[in-house]
């Protein structure tokens, strides 16, 4: 079997790393949560694996480590913060925090950040808000890269600009983190590095053919990743990549038009909370009729059951704490570097007794 | 050369025709104004195709015409509103003025609806707002009907749930109106008439079994339209439609856990205020950025140009204010039993000296 590690192992194991790399205190704390709440959901893309890049951003200069994001502009509900490449998991955990605060008092409260660093996996934010019994939305582009062309386009504009949003049912919350392209360069670097092709056409080579080979993605110019809707109905996609842009690199007041480079995020939060519009008991009334919808839909062939968004990844987490985390094999190898290059014990593995 | 009418004695019938049905004057202006910018930018199933059933509805008791929405919970940026069936696109446009009031002093302002009537065409919501130099967010839900499964599932749960949008750029506005499903009902509707298949499998038959043949939504129990992504990708846009339907039966605290029928949407407005965030000016120079970098795109086979959302509607209505609006021609027949039925003079038509 795999190896398995528990969750406060790691939790201690990566704030110990961040903090030897020279994050203060509450910066590698958040850091280290978001990671491991990343895999904690079997995001492993999103996870630990983040872990070494970040921490070789910070050694670059490119990720800060101190001080405050600036505040541009400021109403009661509405922040705008210059983010300053501060650590991504801290920025939007205290974005989100000021966006709830405004909310609990307006019903609505909104935070835009110019300049973050990575994020990390937007998912990980939703379960505390939605434990609160408010409405997250956040949204994130990165403006020093693309890989989606406009509709009816063959040259990359706009990132995958995903959409997570999180809130309450009586029978858990609902977590959704999608991105507007089909697939993301991840997938497709991934599949190009297997030899295989995706099932579908979801890529188009430079010239617009759409294509299943991950290869098209790295021709020069290179092609590009369509939109949510693909061939048939990508123009939808393509719009709603564009309003995650606008919401991110539009209102923070950053973004392409300034040709930014480095590794960074504009990011969009948005916090409701239902009991300030039709009330708390009535959203959970019509959020739990329609959780009660999707489990006890009949599922289609090749499907056990129909799935709520976020399904999925509360299973993998309440399995991986009470089983203990099993890793992608691929981030070991990367924390016991990180280990020897910090003088950090490394986490403990948990005992195979079970037998799972 | 088909008919054509000019805006003004299109919206001048259309006033008349709801004013002797029994609606007040703005509420009638509203609702002419708003049907016949719908004509304008050629989405003709979402325009003055919808009187006749709009004006049958207020027949029946079903719209009402009477009084005010009843405010049922208000802080300074976000109110909730008991729609009584009042006329959607009156309703709609009083949501928009009190959220843009509210997105003037505090950078975003948003009103949920429960029980408006049917609000017609989102897109023709979004110029006005883009010209103030606002974002607008529009979305609805009708928790009566359904047509969209739960990935994985087979019975219908929710609508196809549109996502409307518009905000300013140098070179026009942007204006997004994309449902959450790749078709429509009333798409599908339409190709069972014509006898024509789906170019893709843009359906669910009632087994859960993927098909492009539009009977299959006609089925006792019926299949249902694919979110958008379809087949391969669909989780992402039932995780969409999902939202869309948070924020508007959730948010408003009216839904299907009420079991309603009869016409009706639930609605979330929402307008921000890009000088309350980044500034006005790096707002328009990011979507200006945007704009050039879609329209300067070299096309791919089949496109003559790459497209941003709304050049479609902007060109058509363009042409429609030039020329006339060449109304689809199902229309002209029931504008003449309208005018019958009310005693209204029928619009006249555009000379055609023009050659077009």
């Amino acid at each position: 079997m795999a190896a398995r590690h528990g969750a406060a192992a790691l939790l201690r194991f990566a704030t110990e790393c961040a903090r030897a790399a020279g994050l203060p205190e509450e910066k590698a704390r958040d850091l280290a949560e978001v990671l491991v709440e990343g895999d904690l959901m079997g995001h492993d893309t999103h996870g630990l694996a983040l872990l070494t890049p970040y921490l070789d951003s910070l050694a670059a200069g490119d990720m800060r480590a101190e001080g405050e994001p600036e505040v541009v502009s400021a109403t009661p509900v509405a922040e705008t913060w210059e983010g300053r490449k501060l650590p991504g998991p801290w920025l939007v955990r205290r974005a989100i925090a000021a966006a709830e605060k405004a909310a609990d008092i307006f019903g609505l409260g909104a935070v835009s950040i110019a300049r973050s660093h990575h994020i990390g996996c937007l998912a990980a934010y939703g379960p505390p808000v939605a434990a609160r019994g408010r409405m997250l939305l956040l949204m994130c582009s990165d403006p020093a890269t693309a890989s989606v062309a406009p509709w009816g386009g063959t040259r990359r504009i706009i990132t995958p600009n995903p959409v997570a949003a999180a809130w309450p049912t009586p029978e858990g919350p609902v977590l959704i983190d999608v991105s507007m392209s089909i697939t993301t360069n991840g997938m497709t670097g991934r599949r190009r590095g297997e030899g295989t092709r995706f099932p579908g056409q979801w890529l188009l080579d430079a010239d617009g053919n759409p294509t299943d080979d991950p290869n098209a993605f790295f021709t020069e110019p290179g092609g590009t990743l369509l939109p949510l809707g693909g061939v048939d109905a990508g123009h939808k996609g393509f719009a709603l990549g564009l309003l995650v842009e606008a919401l991110t690199s539009g209102l923070s007041g950053h973004g392409r038009a300034e040709a930014p480079t480095g590794w960074g995020a504009n990011v969009f939060v948005l916090v409701l909370d239902p009991a300030k519009f039709g009330g708390a008991e009535r959203f959970l009334a019509e959020s739990g009729w329609m959780a009660r919808a999707v489990h006890g839909n009949p599922p289609r062939p090749g499907f056990d059951a129909a799935r709520l968004p976020g399904d999925g990844a509360m299973a993998r987490k309440a399995k991986a704490l009470a089983e203990g985390v099993a890793l992608h094999p691929s981030i070991p190898p990367a924390l016991e570097k990180l280990a020897a290059r910090y003088g950090v014990a490394l986490p403990d593995q948990v005992q195979s007794g079970s037998g799972s």
